[in-house]
């Protein structure tokens, strides 16, 4: 007999889904009845719930047949403290997470190491023949070594570029050059042709590159930000593209999103806006997640995410 | 003592070089002197000759003392036959050709895949949130599988993205799915999203791309061309840009280069002129192959890029 599954999730989640998750469940072997009624009939033999912290499914009693909630969210803070789910929560861990983010600053650093923005932007007749320097020529530094920086750090090596990689604590990584602590960042900031922001958002490192940091980079470096708004002091960066002591900035991240339509960002000759895009979860890849969930749900398997409720994560 | 080496190029290769080349020698340890007279006093003192094949100097009657002409060309079709050159001629071979090609194929693959242009063409603002698939969902197809292609292929496969390779006779690459002849020919058309020309120019593959490959094309796909202009009909391109059948192409090798300023792709919106800039001997490079020949010269060891003058190459 099919098992039956509800997604509830907005609309808009649907459409990015109704295609990706079935195929992900028929890829798996496992036999599905997909379902996306806000009340569905016989909630109590729905089986698993694939759930978006934005639905406005709040009330998971009907649901007592439900062996797991499936969050399509790495981020499960909205939804850890109902007290009417009762069912196991699970949290979406899929790779997707980690890929984009590195296809996202590979293409980034590429750009700017190639100086592509010319070409594109071209509109008339000019044969500028200026080949860039090779990768191996290039210094390019990772800020933040966790899970998203040491793979952009690895993936960068591998293409030949220069890496430096700094982490408050030591760290080291294969094919990088790592330093840490107030020393290591100086020498950073001031070696670094590409500098790529994966740092934590805490109290420590909010504004970290205010004016003083930007004061201590080569001169003409470029920026790149897909880790947090808050990691940079906005005016100083404008200012510091003012005199050309940052060549660029390519910003994936803002303080407040959508980016104000009045932010000096947009429009600017020297900022790169993209939408927050570098890093999110994908349909193809969290439907994939979802099935493997489902298959090891029903071979009595641990579920890859399981959150604990203590903890809260 | 010294030895001392002629740079014999037109003024702007000098440019190039005046810095590089002396810190590349260094390196090695070589003490040289480095000139770059048309006309050096006792000519038949100097040791090594760095050559670039559009030099003014055509008589090396002179330089009897020179143990080699290292050419900074990997071509040396304009001197192979000059019949005053006696001293051993030593081609350029340097991983700069690859690894170029290498940053170029990834940088402009990564570009349409993540669709960069329309972040870095926007003026107005607009939060227009559209999460590229991920590179393991993507399919690229690289056509011709050298030195070049293997290499681009194997570096597409290691960045995730799902790997065709098209080559005239079978081969195996690991990560990356092979295919050859007619057959394999139509199967790559059919499925790649981003396609990348790296076929050598013969008979067979001039206008290999004409209107009934275009036609066979998945309709939208991007299509790179850092290999030759010979394999694209461009009639055929402008037509298949006209219809959608190709998405958008990015073009470094041209049938006529400087590319002609009245040519229909400047300007075009679904072309991206690179100046033939995709692969190019890096003077960084180069330097470091040089003081190596040098080294070996020095320490009697075969050259490396020797060219051997019947074969003429």
């Amino acid at each position: 007999m099919s098992l039956r599954l509800l997604f509830s999730a907005p609309r808009s989640d649907w459409e990015d889904y109704r295609e990706v998750l079935p195929a992900a469940l028929a890829e798996a072997g496992i036999d599905a009845v997909l379902e996306h009624a806000l009340d569905p009939a016989d909630p109590a033999g729905i089986d698993y719930i694939v759930y978006a912290p934005s639905s406005r499914l709040t009330d998971f009693t009907p649901f007592a047949g439900a062996k797991a909630v499936l969050c399509l969210w790495a981020g499960v803070e909205k939804i850890v403290g109902n007290a009417t789910l009762t069912q196991p929560l699970v949290r979406m861990v899929e790779p997707g997470l980690r890929e984009g983010m590195v296809e996202w600053v590979a293409g980034h650093v590429l750009r700017h190491h190639l100086g592509t923005d010319r070409h594109v932007r071209r509109r008339a007749p000019h044969w500028d023949v200026a080949v860039p320097p090779l990768a191996r020529d290039r210094t390019v530094a990772i800020l933040g070594l966790g899970e998203l920086g040491a793979a952009c750090a690895t993936a960068l090596a591998a293409l030949g570029f220069r890496v430096l990689g700094w982490a408050r604590s030591p760290k080291a990584l294969a094919g990088v050059e790592t330093c840490s602590g107030a020393d290591g960042f100086a020498a950073v900031l001031a070696r670094a042709e590409i500098l790529v922001l994966l740092l934590p958002l805490t109290a420590e490192t909010s504004n970290v590159f205010d004016a003083r940091a930007f004061a201590a980079l080569r001169p003409g470096a470029a920026l790149l930000n897909p880790g947090r708004g808050g990691l940079i002091d906005d005016a100083a960066l404008l200012a510091a593209l003012e005199t050309g002591q940052v060549g660029h900035a390519t910003l994936d991240v803002f303080r407040e999103e959508p980016l104000p339509a009045e932010h000096p960002f947009w429009g600017h000759p020297g900022v790169t806006v993209t939408p927050h895009v570098a890093s999110a979860t994908r349909p193809p890849s969290a439907s994939r997640a979802v099935a493997e969930n489902i298959r090891r749900g029903e071979a009595g398997l641990p579920f890859i995410g399981r959150v604990d409720r203590v903890a809260g994560y």
